[in-house]
C-alpha cells in the first residue's frame, strides 16, 4: 500500500450497489454482527474486530471520528455513541467522494434509511435498485396462481419507472443455475400455485426467479445478480457465476446489461464472463471492505482478464456507515496500487491510467444505468 | 520474504495437525516420494527436488544438518544418512518452537513413531487425534451389521478419553458432500451390512462416514476434516469445503468446533466458512511446506476474510522430519511477511500484530482442543 | 516487474501450443476481436484496447513496429497496416527467441498459415499437433457407424507419422468429465450412428471424444487437452481440470504424457494434477498474454505445487502476430520476476535458477514430444 495517486484520490465515484444505513445507535455486539457476514461474534472464536476489516475500522475509520489510528475497539465504539449515529453517518458518507449511490432497498427496509433520507445524509444523489424478489413477495399476497405473472409484470413496470436498475437474489434462494429460456406461462402459473400452497412468503423456486429476471430484461433495465460471497444463508458452491453461463449465452443478444455483484472468491470467473459476453459487467464489492488491506490483491485479480470497460465500483455497504467509507477507501487504495505498479513498470502511460480510472470509477456505471445526471 | 519479526520468530506454536515421523533411514527415492503428494518421482518428469519444496529443503534444512544453504540433493541425503534418522528427527523437531503436537496416528501407524516416542524425540508435548475411520475399520472386524453402531460408539468413547480431538477422512473416501442429519439407526445398520458383505476392510460409504462424525460430535470433541489437497487418491473436486455447507449449517448450534484442514486450493472458500459459521476453523497446512517460498502468498489469501480467532497453525507433516521444520519455518515466514507489510503500511499497530500472532500460533488451538497444559 | 535476468532473456523456448498466424491485413474491429476471447468489442463496453492485453500491445508491441511505447491504438494499427501483415509477422515471430513452435492447425485452417509457411515466417522449426476432433469430423463424412472406429484409427495413424502430438477439444464440446475406460466397440458404433443421423458435422459426444483420446494414447503420442479459459463457446465450469481426475488415474500407467493447456483460472488445480500424476504436465498459455502485467502473478500460482519438471511454456497465440510476442515476453517476465524474487530472498542459487529455466523453457518439451532436433 502506497499513497494514493492524485487522480485516484480525487476520482468521483458511482457506488452501483449498496444498501441503506442504520440510523439508530448500535452496541458492540450489533456492531460486530454488522461488520462481517457472520451473524454474530462466535462464542468459540474471538472478537470480529480481530479480522482485517476490524483492523481497517480502527485504522481508517477512527481518524474520521477524531480518534488516533488503531484506537481500541471499545474506545472507538464509545466515541461513535458520543457523536450519535446521524453525525457518524454524515461524516462517513460525505467523505466517500461518491456522487451517486444506487441503493438496493429490498433487505430489512424498516431498519435502514430509504433512498431520500440516504441522499440527504450523504449529500449526494441516491437512486433506487428494485429487488425483484421483494416485488414478487409483495405481489403474491394479493393474487392467484394464474394472475401472478401479469400482476408481477404490472407492479414491476410501475416500480421500474423511477428505478435505475433491478436486482435478483436467486443466488440466495436457488443458486445461479438458471435456464436460458423464460419459463412458459403455464410453468409460471404452476410455480406460483406451488408457492401459494406452500404458505411461505419467501420465494425460492428456479422457475419464478427466472421469470422475474426475464420480466426485468423485457423492461430493458440493467439486472444485477448477487454472486458469490454472502452470509451463512448462501450455499456458496451454487453461487459461482459460471453457473450463469447458459443464461448469459441465451441473453447476450438482448443488449441489456447484466451486472455480477461481489463475486468473491469467484471473481476471476466473473472476469472471464465479463470478457467474453458483451452484456456482462462485474465488481468485487463486499469483499473490498471485508478483506481490508488485502482488497488491492483481490481487485488486481479481477482486473486480469476483464476489460476496464466492464468493471464497476460498488461497496455493497449495508447498515454501518463505516462500510461505505471502507469500501470506498479500499477500492481507491486497490486501484491506486494497481495503477502505480503499472506506471512504475512502464506498463501504461499516466494518461491511460487516469482514463481507466474514470471508466471504472463512474463512466461505466453512467453508461449502463438509467438515470438523469445533473 | 524478509527477516522474521521478533515476536513471530519467538512465537510458541501448537501444531494442531501432523503425523508421526519415520525413524528408519530413507534412500533418495523414498525421500522424494515423501517430499510431496506424488507417489514417486515420475519417469517422465524430473527429480522432485526440482520443486519449491525441494528448493526449500536445500535452502532451509541443509543448514540444520551443518551443510551450506542450497547444498545439492545428493550431498544433503548423504549427510542425512551420516547423522542417522533419530538425530535428524531430533534436530528438526526440536528446532520448530512447537510446544504441542497433535498427532493423527491413523495412517501407516506401523512405519511411524507413535505419540509417546514422538514427544520424546521432539522434547515437547504430543497429543492424540483419533482418526474416526481407523476406529471403525477396527471395530467392523468383530461385530455385526446391527451391532456396529453401538460397538463403534463404545470404542470411540474409550479412545476419546485421552484424545485431544477426532478426525474424518470422508474427503478421501466419499468426498465432503455429507448430509446435515445423523443417519437413522436403520440406515447405519443397512450400511454396515453392505460394508460387511463387501468383504473390503476399507470404509467408503457416505452414511457411515457421517455416522462416525455425528458420533464424534456427540462426544463434544473437536472434529477435524481433511479438506482439499492430498495425494492421488483424492478426488479433489469432491473435497472443496463448500460441499460441507449443509453439514456445517446443521451443526452450528452444537458448540463443537469443526476444523477444516489444508484446504488448498480452496482456502478462500474455507475462510468464508470460518467467517460465517461460529464453529468453523481453518488452516493451510500441507500447502505451507509444499509451496515453499509461495507459502506466504497462500497464507495471505486465507487471512483475507477469516477472522484471526478462527485460523490455526498446522504443518500436516508426515514421515520426513524436514516437513515439520519447513511447515513451521514457512508458516512463520508467511505470518511475519503479512504482518510486516501491514505494519509498514500503518494498517495495524505492533501491539495488535503481536496479539494476532498469539491467537493464530497457539491461543486458538488451546481454546478449542481438550488437553491439560503445563 | 523488473529487468529480465540474463539467462531468462536468452532462454531458447519451445512454444508447445500455438496456432497459425493471419497473413491478411486486419482492420480495427478484427484486431480487437482477435485480441481477447471476446467475439467482438461490446456495444455496451468500451474498446478492448482498454484491457491489460490492450495496454500490453501498446507497451510491448509498439516499439517492435518502431513506434514509441504506449502509442495510441489507432496510430498502432495505422503503422501495422503500413508495414503489412507479412513484415509484422516476421518481426514479431522472429523476435520471440522460440526455436520450435508446435502448431495446432485444426481451427480455422483456411485463414491461418500452415506449418511450413509459419516456419518460414518465423525462421524457426514448426511441428504439427493433430487435433483429434478435426480428423474425426473429416473421417465421419466418408464412413458408416460401424466403420468409423477403424477409419479414424487408420487416418490418425497416418497423420501421427509426422505429428509431434495430439490435441483434444473435448472441453469445448462435452466438458472434461471423461470416463477412465475406453468405450467398447459397440458403444463407439452406437455413438457414431447417432452422430451420422444427427446430420451435424460437429462432434459433441462424450463416448466419441473419449474414443479419440484413447486411440491417440494407443499411438503413444502426447495428448494435449484444452482446459479452462477459452471463448464464449466454452462452459467454463465443465472445463476444470479436476474433472479429468478419474481419466488421469486410469491412464497413469501408460507412460504417455498428458498436457493440460491454459488452465486459467483453474491453474492451481492443474498444478495439483501435475504433482500427483506421473504423466501430467501443465502450462498457463493464453492467460499469459491476456493478463498482461498480471501474467507473472498467474505463473507464480502455477509454480506453487507443480514440480518444475512438469511445467511447459506455450503462448496459445492465434492469428495476431502480436500474441506470440506478448505470450513470450510476458512468460519471460513472469519467470524472471519469480526467480529474481527467489534469488533476492536466498531461496535458491543462481545455478538452480538457470537450470529450472531451461527445464520449463524447452527441456521438458523436448523430453516429452516426438520430433527430431537439429
Amino acid at each position: 500500500m502506497t499513497d494514493l495517486l492524485p487522480f485516484v484520490a480525487d476520482l468521483p465515484l458511482v457506488d452501483h450497489h449498496c444498501h441503506g444505513v442504520v440510523t439508530r445507535d448500535v452496541a458492540r455486539a450489533d456492531f460486530e454482527a454488522m461488520l462481517t457476514e457472520a451473524d454474530a461474534p462466535s462464542p468459540l472464536g474471538t472478537s470480529l474486530f480481530d479480522s482485517l476489516i476490524g483492523l481497517a475500522v480502527r485504522e481508517r475509520c477512527a481518524p474520521v471520528l477524531d480518534l488516533p489510528k488503531h484506537a481500541p475497539a471499545d474506545a472507538y465504539l464509545e466515541r461513535r455513541a458520543e457523536l450519535g449515529a446521524a453525525e457518524v453517518a454524515r461524516r462517513f458518507l460525505r467523505g466517500t467522494g461518491t456522487t451517486d449511490f444506487l441503493l438496493d432497498g429490498g433487505f430489512l427496509p424498516d431498519s435502514l434509511t430509504g433512498t431520500h433520507e440516504f441522499a440527504e445524509l450523504a449529500d449526494a444523489r441516491a437512486h433506487d435498485i428494485v429487488r425483484l424478489e421483494q416485488v414478487a413477495e409483495a405481489v403474491i399476497r394479493g393474487t392467484t396462481a394464474g394472475g401472478f405473472a401479469a400482476a408481477f409484470a404490472d407492479e414491476l413496470g410501475k416500480r421500474a419507472e423511477t428505478a435505475a436498475g433491478l436486482k435478483s437474489i436467486a443466488a440466495y434462494r436457488v443458486g445461479l443455475q438458471l435456464a436460458g429460456e423464460p419459463p412458459s406461462p403455464a410453468e409460471v402459473t404452476a410455480a406460483a400455485g406451488r408457492w401459494l400452497r406452500s404458505g411461505t412468503p419467501r420465494l425460492a423456486d428456479e422457475v419464478l426467479h427466472r421469470f422475474l429476471v426475464f420480466t426485468g430484461l423485457d423492461l430493458g433495465l440493467p439486472v444485477q445478480f448477487h454472486v458469490g460471497y454472502g452470509d451463512a444463508d448462501v450455499d456458496l458452491h451454487r453461487c459461482d457465476p459460471l453457473h450463469l453461463t447458459a443464461f448469459l449465452r441465451a441473453t447476450r443478444d438482448r443488449g441489456v446489461p447484466i451486472l455480477l455483484l461481489h463475486n468473491y472468491p469467484f471473481h476471476r470467473n466473473a472476469a472471464y464472463l465479463a470478457q467474453v459476453f458483451e452484456h456482462v459487467f462485474a465488481d468485487v464489492g463486499l469483499a473490498t471492505h471485508n478483506a481490508g488491506l488485502r482488497a488491492p490483491a483481490i481487485l488486481a485479480e479481477l482486473l486480469e482478464i476483464a476489460p476496464f470497460g466492464k468493471i464497476l465500483f460498488s461497496t455493497d455497504a449495508f447498515g454501518l456507515a463505516e462500510l461505505y467509507h471502507l469500501g470506498t477507501a479500499l477500492f481507491r487504495q486497490g486501484l491506486s496500487d494497481f495503477l502505480r505498479a503499472a506506471l512504475d513498470a512502464g506498463a501504461m502511460s499516466e494518461v491511460d491510467a487516469a482514463r481507466l480510472c474514470a471508466l471504472v470509477g463512474h463512466e461505466n456505471a453512467k453508461r449502463i444505468y438509467r438515470w438523469e445526471h445533473a
